[in-house]
């Protein structure tokens, strides 16, 4: 008798209890689809965790990627490398003005311990201020950060992060009639909460220019440009955490263009390459960068500026402006994505609002569109979840993978889906909602 | 007239003050040696960052890595891939038998996070007791449990971390009279401490195997098996920091191993792949897994089990195996290295001590070997350091890439190095220290 190992029985698995993991054994993806070892082939609108915006197995950075392993797999920081001085530079480039040089991770929750270690160094002062309904990460700081529930079995953490309500009309904490009055009343709330906390004591404000994980939440046009004055008024560093929103996924390169603003630190990783190597990083303001000339920046990382890593983002930029990703992107989102969803909470009393940009959306499920009470409760019990695990099977079983967040299904699909696909996709949700939701 | 910008100038670099860095630009890496762009080659014998266990570019790992990008470059972590299932079997194989699962992620940081995480969770705790002397990573909580100047910039940082003394028989912190009695000591002041903090309050103690970074300090015989009999007595977590000692460093494939002890948690990183691609992790004991069976572990991250890392681990317990790594680099230490230091300890005034094991060497300088006054002194200003700055400077230009560490030279090259290359850098070292010392 041979007994077989399970293939997972020795990997233990990040946010699970371990007896109740079931994963799907993984055995190959292209483009948009990957595909079991059963053979099912699923349509990825999760773009894996977000990170995939050039899809499975793109052929130029595959090649990229084994042209510099073949040149070069590693080397350590300390040393000039092309691959990571190219990135470098075309992150610079592609950043806001004031934003040139940067500082390689690898991955997001690094890439946010960092920019606070530069803010609170540049600032002398040690408080940070994030959001309510937020991730940034799971290490020590960028867990803190974080505002959702993966934050409490790890607290007490960092005991210098004050969290603070931002913008999220459909469900205003400020008793808001309309987004404009939202914009107003969350700006008004957060200089308040800044004047208690002691504008004095804050080094930084980190928000997430599009919030994702934790519910698709597009500012209102006025509230980051809002958010840049109160800090230029307070001697705060703004960091932009565009771990998820950056390269591409809201039709612009880095999210905040989409507002308007010019942060003092902005955090990325994901998209920079795709994940087809882990990378992150910080990218940082020339004013921020000047603290650390002729005084030692106090942190470091065996494999920053991994040449591997870079190689895949360097190609990741050529690939960008030849297959004009940017423009796909928001044609997509305008013209296919928003006007489906628009239908789509048109026709079921229980899509409660739908909201995005780019390929990047949220339909928020609840049970019944006058009280607006959430189809499942935040933070929901396995029981509790029942509607929410029933709808991710379905599609599942329809040949979707979908990212299901609380009372949400999360679009994110690779930035080079075609139009076919994403309207199949598009589709699959509709006919799953169909048969699982009140009309 | 046009104006090219030098190489780094958008980089961002660890632990330097911008403007005074001076990167040596590398093209090229063979084995162990690397090449700058000016065509001088360099006998690495620092393995970079002490990450590059089997050499620049082993066409083995090479070829592994672009098999798996033609295969599956990255899938997320929820799923079964794999490169990833293999490794962690691989690694649980080769770790003490009580440790059998493994959760992966991207560097050495994290892993000490996640395994501090880990202890808080399991044993209800918080205080976590780590070496001065020690170096754990940058994050929040890593850089907390460093015991080296790189924390104090940092401080505070995690409020819930306290730092002790462990053995070093050349620098006693006991008055110890010989390596016995250093041994003793280190344990009953372990303990005093363990009392006087409250071992009730205390999760883990986090002990680098052999400390790397801070002195290549080899614990006496009794010591971690003394450690791991404290833990056992207060119900406390021991976690194993090998990120730099494991996978072969030691001549043995974890560096528990040469001290018949078996940690709870063990952190990996560097070695694991030789740093071809990021990656780290924890091998974890059944009794801590047990923990979270049925309860969420709260962590993760994105890139946790990258395919293309995992692939490139697998193939590195293959060469393991097929190049005799181990032994080779037991036999090296022993046989080479052991001899010839010994006689630069006998030889040279200024040489204070030698000491390590395998291919992980430390010479230590001192003003004169009665006094034992370090050459430089702890932390030393650029003035104060210049005698090692000197003896870094004849050393790379006579083709030897140094790992200098305050006033010591470490001796850290490839585990693949021939007998031959490994004797002409001891040469070079010595030739060098004839030039700058006293005899
Ligand atoms: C906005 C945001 N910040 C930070 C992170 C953390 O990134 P990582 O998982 O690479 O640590 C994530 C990951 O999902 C994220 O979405
Ligand atoms: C013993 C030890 N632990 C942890 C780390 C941190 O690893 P990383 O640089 O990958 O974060 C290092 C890095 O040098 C190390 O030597």
């Amino acid at each position: 008798m041979t007994t077989v190992a399970a293939p997972t029985s020795h990997v233990f698995h990040s946010w699970s209890a371990q007896d109740h993991v079931d994963s799907l054994h993984v055995v190959a993806g292209q483009g948009v689809f990957f595909e079991d070892d059963k053979g099912q082939q699923y349509l990825d609108f999760a773009s894996q965790l977000v990170n995939l915006n050039l899809g499975h197995q793109h052929p130029r950075l595959v090649k990229a990627l084994q042209a510099q392993a073949e040149k070069l797999a590693t080397i350590q920081p300390a040393f000039a490398n092309d691959a990571r001085s190219e990135l470098a530079r075309l992150i610079s480039e592609a950043a806001p003005r004031s934003l040139n040089q940067v500082f390689f991770t690898n991955g997001g929750a690094d890439a946010n311990e960092h920019a606070v270690r530069m803010a609170r160094l540049h600032t002398g002062r040690r408080k940070v201020m994030s959001m309510y309904r937020s991730y940034h990460g799971a290490t020590t700081t960028a867990i803190s950060l974080t505002g959702d529930p993966r934050r409490w079995a790890n607290e007490p953490s960092d005991s210098s992060v004050v969290h603070f309500f931002g913008p999220y009309a459909y469900r205003s904490a400020f008793w808001a009639g309309c987004e404009k009055e939202e914009c107003e009343r969350a700006l008004a709330h957060l200089e308040a909460q800044i004047i208690l906390e002691g504008a004095a004591t804050i080094a930084a404000i980190i928000i997430e220019t599009v919030v994702g994980t934790n519910g698709i939440l597009v500012p209102p046009p006025g509230y980051l440009p809002g958010v840049r004055a109160l800090c230029d008024k307070y001697g705060i560093v703004y960091i932009a955490d565009e771990v998820m929103a950056g390269f591409g996924r809201t039709g612009t390169m880095f999210a905040v263009e989409n507002f308007g603003v010019e942060p003092d630190l902005l955090t990325f990783a994901k998209g920079v390459n795709s994940g087809y190597v882990p990378l992150g990083g910080v990218v940082i303001s020339d004013d921020i960068a000047a603290t650390f000339a002729h005084t030692v920046y106090p942190g470091g990382l065996t494999y920053s500026g991994h040449p591997l890593a870079c190689a895949v983002g360097v190609e990741t930029f050529a690939v960008f402006k030849d297959e004009d990703i940017l423009q796909r992107t928001q044609t997509l989102g305008q013209e296919v994505v928003a006007p489906f969803l628009a239908d789509l909470c048109k026709d079921f009393e229980q899509v409660g609002e739908v909201r995005g940009l780019g390929l990047f959306w949220a339909i928020e499920l609840v049970k019944d569109s006058r009280s607006r009470e959430a189809l499942v409760p935040f933070n929901p019990s396995a029981e509790e979840n029942a509607p929410m695990l029933r709808i991710g099977a379905a599609l599942k079983a329809a040949g979707l993978w979908p990212m299901i967040q609380q009372n949400r299904i999360h679009i994110a699909p690779p930035l080079i889906i075609s139009e076919a696909e994403l309207k199949r996709g598009l589709e699959i949700i509709k006919q799953v909602l169909s048969a699982e939701l009140r009309g």
